[in-house]
């Protein structure tokens, strides 16, 4: 494999100068006026696989934003690799904490920063890198193709539908993602299982108009005051969600499994100073792996009501609201999460308020099993290129497209996520490291390497 | 006085194209932006008390935006009264609940609808009124100054100031102020207490960057989340406030002023049905009317953290932020309370974040003693144009600097109100009906008259 690396040594200006291409594109899903930038991502995406050497490309339309599909058949009796990531990526705001522009790619300190650097352009790009180093070189083993949504950041909302039309098209041996982490540069992981997901907004509503604070102050339901309490109550004190029937189907992990998870290298000191965090917090009985990895949790992502500009302002609004979303580990149902949530919170509205409730997302949660051929050659893949073998990780984020994908294709999906914490996804200053994004492209070939190798020794 | 009414009739209509002038400037004090609208504002004022005949008027500069003060002085051994007003408004936010444009007045059903058609400008411009028809007709019974402020919907930080300055140009007998309200039409009243104010502003600050709540949720504290448990707490299930000697100084009112109190009409089946509440909401053991005009009370002004926009961002805010206002009665200390608030605040927060607690603006409650001369001239006064006493009334309002002007020019106030609950005041669509601003313009000369009867006579 060494035509690959240099290859790769010997195309790394270009590389990088194709990435910044599609960094520039604000191709942020969640913000409507962001719509014409879909497109133009999309097309990137559609030019750059037709570069690389695909048989054929196209960008298609879904009822949301478009999925690039392309495809390489070598021998249609080889195995097939289907490459899935997302050209979209999350909002930018706050604008003002960001070094430089989000959509102005910049290399500081060995590090790519732009919104996407990381999640998922930069991850994304070494697919198509390494398979234009494969074809390059003559090295690759196997069919493969790619389908790149723009829509991941807002949970895949067109995905299923579109996997449900063109499950022919879409038939593969497994599939690839890129778009989670590994612990660190010298110690790499692979992720055994992701968290689902139920995403809620809430409305409070008080009195039908905003009011004078001072006239209706203390006589009346402030709907800000409510909302508090009521969010309040959805923990209780040892960090455990109240919502009744919530914790029942969570699966329960033995003494063993917590002791394996626990091998992952960890410093609390090393992560709360990250954070610049004087303590942590969270559910009691479990570690801070353990509480992001194999628990659920409930978090208020956004609050807003009244009166929020500069100076003071002696209103008490009519309404208030918040997104409140829920990390499901495997067995919790999102739609049933979901459903119990609503109740709940309905239920706990005292009688003075109207309370509506909306599930703006879900996902279910995901576990990679280790016994079958992909999860084998990742784990040699990194552990040719990084000389360890990766620790299993249960992470916390969620691919809600990831169980989609088994329940209408048939098919497994294989995370091999080569970021960093440290990169700051969905936040200001996004970046990754040089030596992730060049590491990747030399990592991805072994995969496919190593994949037909097991396929064929099963 | 039937002249006065015969100049008023015939110059109805030129009143109001000069009101409507007055609207026109969006004079918001809280926004920075409206820097130049507050000017326009007090140049207004001054031109329209030139024309309506002070001797002289002048725009004087403060720290913060102009007050406006000009005089008609017809005999120095004479009485003198000083109208207190405001030219500012507060914010008309949100502008898309508005029916027509908050700076563009319509008259619809009656109404004057404009921010600031009540709040103060519409009750103002009654005075400027009044005093025009008093001189035109040669009814005026002694001197009459004019102070009008462009600060008080930020508690007016800068009038303190300008009185000690100005303390011997303020002399007067009596301070008369219009920026009240009334029970109803039929129903008179005079505002006899004020509440106070104590107006803060809290950040809660978690981890040190906005994180993926995926990866993050579970294990760190979300501020959002804390913040809405040490709001939540501030509350007791009976509707007290927990914060340590918060109620140590309040007005215990024996059982006779609460029955005096209990006089005024009050439906409560009205209130709720005009607010659209199915119930109300607020301290045990206390009538509403009760708690908003004897008793404390804490509201959320506003609250605000994380991902507020359309569509789901699955973060968790480095930050949370909220405004909190008390409202306090006579012997509450509102610097007393700011820094009782900011110890509990402090004290409420678990180790693993970080809070901010800034006192915003404060001002004192009052109570207007009922022998005294202003106070019988307003009974009689509203006696004479409405037929009936008015009702005493404690307001749960604050005009903070009420209490200022008694501590600096030992000058009591008296707080002639003719606004409606229905105004609206601070909300969108904020209205005035014609009915109570031309009843205000032919009430105000009779306080005048009786006002000086009621000095001579003492």
């Amino acid at each position: 494999m060494n035509q690959i690396d240099t290859f790769v040594e010997e195309n790394k200006e270009r590389f990088l100068e194709e990435l910044f291409g599609l960094l520039r594109i604000p191709s942020v899903s969640p913000v409507p006026e962001h719509k014409e930038d879909m497109v133009k991502a999309a097309e990137y995406w559609k030019d750059l696989l037709l570069k690389a050497g695909v048989d054929n490309a196209a960008v298609m339309p879904t009822a949301g934003n478009p999925v690039v599909f392309g495809q390489k058949i070598v021998d249609s009796s080889k195995p097939t690799v289907l490459v899935y990531a997302h050209y979209d990526v999350m909002p930018a705001d706050p604008f003002e904490l960001w070094t430089t522009p989000p959509f102005e790619p910049q290399i500081r300190d060995g590090k790519i920063f732009a919104r996407g650097a990381d999640d998922d352009k930069g991850q994304s790009f070494m697919h198509a890198k390494a398979f234009e180093a494969m074809l390059a070189t003559g090295t690759l083993p196997c069919n493969v193709k790619f389908m790149i949504e723009g829509e991941e950041e807002m949970g895949s909302p067109s995905l299923t539908e579109f996997c449900i039309v063109n499950k022919q098209m879409l038939q593969a041996d497994t599939i690839l993602v890129s778009d989670t982490g590994m612990i660190a540069q010298d110690t790499p992981s692979l992720t055994a299982g992701l968290r689902g997901l139920a995403y809620m907004q809430v409305e409070v509503t008080g009195p039908d108009k905003d009011l004078h604070s001072g006239l209706f102050g203390g006589a009346v339901p402030n709907p800000i005051n409510v909302l508090c309490k009521m969010i309040a109550s959805l923990h209780d004190e040892n960090g455990y969600i109240t919502i009744p029937d919530f914790y029942k189907d969570v699966e329960i992990l033995n003494e063993e499994d917590r002791i394996d998870l626990a091998r992952a290298p960890f410093n609390i000191e090393v992560y709360k100073h990250a954070l610049s965090l004087n303590e942590v917090q969270g559910e009691a009985g479990y570690t801070t792996m353990e509480r992001t990895g194999i628990r659920p949790a409930l978090d208020c992502n956004g609050i807003w009501g009244g009166y929020t500009a500069e100076g003071s302002k002696t209103v008490i609004p009519s309404k208030a609201y918040a997104k409140i979303s829920m990390r499901l580990v495997p067995n919790q149902d999102h739609h049933k999460i979901a459903k119990l949530f609503t109740e709940h919170f309905q239920n706990l509205a005292p009688k003075s308020v109207k309370v509506k409730v909306e599930a703006l997302h879900g996902g279910q949660a995901y576990v990679s099993p280790s016994k079958n051929p992909a999860y084998r050659a990742a784990v040699r893949a990194y552990e040719t290129t990084f000389g360890k073998k990766p620790v299993p990780v249960r992470s916390g984020g969620s691919i809600p497209i990831i169980s989609a994908f088994e329940q209408i294709l048939g098919i497994k999906s294989i995370l091999m996520g080569f970021g960093l914490e440290s990169d700051s996804i969905h936040s200001p200053n996004e970046n990754y490291p040089l030596f992730n994004f060049f590491r990747g492209i030399q990592t991805i070939p072994y995969f496919y390497k190593y994949f037909v190798e097991e396929l064929a020794a099963k």
